[in-house]
């Protein structure tokens, strides 16, 4: 029997589990670790999920109305028409991808990726024995997967696995680019994974989805973001109609169904946007506090944080450790951070991911404590 | 590249959304195709969810003291001590399954399962690429796989599926041949996993825990049945303690967490046994009705009930085509049903499979519809 493939850890879990273990001592800290909206789900998603409790059993179930909302939110904010039957709804965005995964690739495919990259990319390819192809992409490309550097890739991957906004930098791809990119897949026969989970969190243009240029792009996405419901587990699939069977057939036997609760609620929440931009409006808040406090702590060389909720910044001045840096930032300031490690197993033990997910007043609060902290650091 | 797994659909979700349509068109329709609980959640279990609707904002979370609530239930049920951190939980019974699969095999490894067994076993393993070896299981093995056929497989399976209570069959493997079972796969070097979901729904001797005999099985489990939550998809596996970290990599990559109310709950739910024991005795009931009505309907020859809450009985004599004897039957008495080509794609068109979790009212219902329709079928 061959061997079960070998999975790197998260790190930013293990910074995470010392920020608790420090809270329980009694320090304050202040959580920028992990990319969750610090928000709960909105008021009247909760309101739907208390009539819920009360009058309904709740079995194996797939809200078809929710299905239906969603595929006219796909018309009104990108203009493009998808069937309801198009969509498989997920207990989030992981097991979506694992589902988009599973119905395009088998064991031996070659996935691409942009490097630095959501950190679940590379390990489920790994752990569904599909090859991650990745791309090193810096500043020039703003971070992301060119069409350029998707043209160049010999031999052509078979996949590809986009995100933009993107985790960990937050920088969205410019329509025209998903155009070029989306001609290049389908001159090269690559299938296309768009995570699109960071789409309603933009701080300049919104960004566009690649269904407006890939029809057959299989789209991942998920309630756990913009709609600030991490922990109720819904997310979804939109799949091309040639994929809606194989697609179905493994969300029935590896998933099963979505918590039905979380359809209920998801269903209410797009009836939300008054509270949901309120959120946005508060990402931006704090994106700007931070922008506004880097050059103070050195930072000069960040990724451009069009959307999402994350700002990456070089760290490579103080430090070849970004995990030790983290730890020591977490012990000394009580501000916990993700290392760029998580995200970039080559070059990002440079860097650092600050989550600004978190209520305004934190984020002025984590500023305080690193500014002074930061500009030590340059003399030791 | 390679072609993506094909996987057979669940003929019992096309005989469901036919009776759907049906009931829609003004049809009386008893829902006997599907193994879930007519009942909801038990009301404690209800009032916890609306507390932390109204005071937590429900992010990424796992509960440890769910997971030690958990630990204790093994050691009071089946007297193991099982360290919390070994416990995983998942969205439901079936991630667990990819989890506990791809936690333990790499593509290729050949995995022992019953035939009839639970579909998803079957297509779960071929949509992970592991070779399902179906090992045929009659009336004399009470539809379970036995020490004395897995000592005969040549090659031996790298893996084993076991169920017990069983689905379709509610068959329970007895204490002394799990023991037996352990013994031939530590031997063999066979790794168990130990669907134990119909666990707490027996009609004689509880079900003992592979556990008991097999230290480093994995287990997988789920809140579905017994506790009667379903929709709230919340599961579990329990690993031996070398395989916690690359079960937590897998969980943590290719699903997050589970849901936070259906963990919240379900710490609840374990305080709730008179109210679960009182479904279990209207289980007991239901069975006995159709126990009791089986020799009217004609029907002899059934896989003994011990748990869960099916029957699975042979209709070899009324036809060669269980879909269409199942399509039938609902179209004529409005009885939705499971025929047995989900659970057998071999011998499965000989057999039916009813599900007695409804209400004690429904199934009385049905068998007075059934009992008139199945004896002019003899006459057929």
């Amino acid at each position: 029997m061959n061997k079960v493939a070998d999975i790197a850890p998260f790190h930013a879990i293990a910074i995470s589990r010392e920020a608790h273990a420090l809270e329980e001592q009694g320090r304050s800290i202040l959580h920028m670790e992990f990319g969750q909206p610090s928000t709960g789900a909105p008021a009247q998603a909760i309101a739907v999920a208390h009539h819920v409790l009360d009058t309904e059993p709740m079995g194996y179930w797939e809200s078809t109305a929710l299905k239906q909302r969603m595929a006219r939110d796909y018309q009104d904010r990108y203009g493009v028409t998808v069937d309801p039957e198009q969509i498989i709804l997920t207990c989030g965005a992981s097991p979506a991808l694992v589902l988009a995964l599973t119905s395009l690739f088998a064991p031996g495919a070659r996935v691409a990726t942009a490097r630095p990259g959501y950190v679940a990319y590379r390990n489920t390819l790994k752990a569904l024995y599909l090859d991650p192809v990745e791309v090193a992409c810096g500043p020039a490309e703003r971070y992301q997967i060119s069409a350029d550097a998707l043209a160049a890739l010999d031999p052509a991957p078979d996949g590809l696995i986009l995100a933009s906004p993107a985790n960990p930098t937050g920088t969205i791809i410019p329509p025209t680019e998903l155009a070029r990119i989306a001609a290049v897949c389908a001159d090269r026969g690559i299938r296309i994974i768009s995570d699109e989970i960071y789409h309603g969190l933009s701080f300049g243009e919104p960004a566009h989805s690649m269904l407006q240029y890939a029809p057959d792009a299989v789209i991942v996405n998920s309630f756990s973001k913009y709609y600030s419901m991490a922990g109720w587990r819904l997310g979804w699939v939109v799949v091309p109609p040639g994929l809606i069977d194989t697609a179905r057939a493994r969300m029935g036997n590896l998933f099963l169904t979505p918590p039905v609760l979380a359809q209920r609620a998801g269903l209410a929440a797009f009836d939300c946007a008054d509270e949901l931009e309120g959120h946005v409006a508060s990402y931006r808040r704090n994106r700007q506090l931070l922008l506004d406090a880097l050059p103070a702590m050195g930072l000069a060389r960040i990724a451009p944080p069009d959307g999402a909720f994350y700002i990456y910044a070089d760290i490579s001045h103080l430090t070849d450790d970004s995990l030790g840096f983290c730890q020591r930032l977490l012990r000394e300031t009580g501000v916990a951070t993700a290392p760029g490690i998580d995200f970039d197993p080559v070059d990002g033990h440079h860097f650092i991911r600050f989550s600004f997910a978190v209520s305004t007043d934190r984020v002025a609060d984590a500023i305080t404590r690193m500014i002074p902290w930061f500009q030590a650091q340059t003399g030791r």
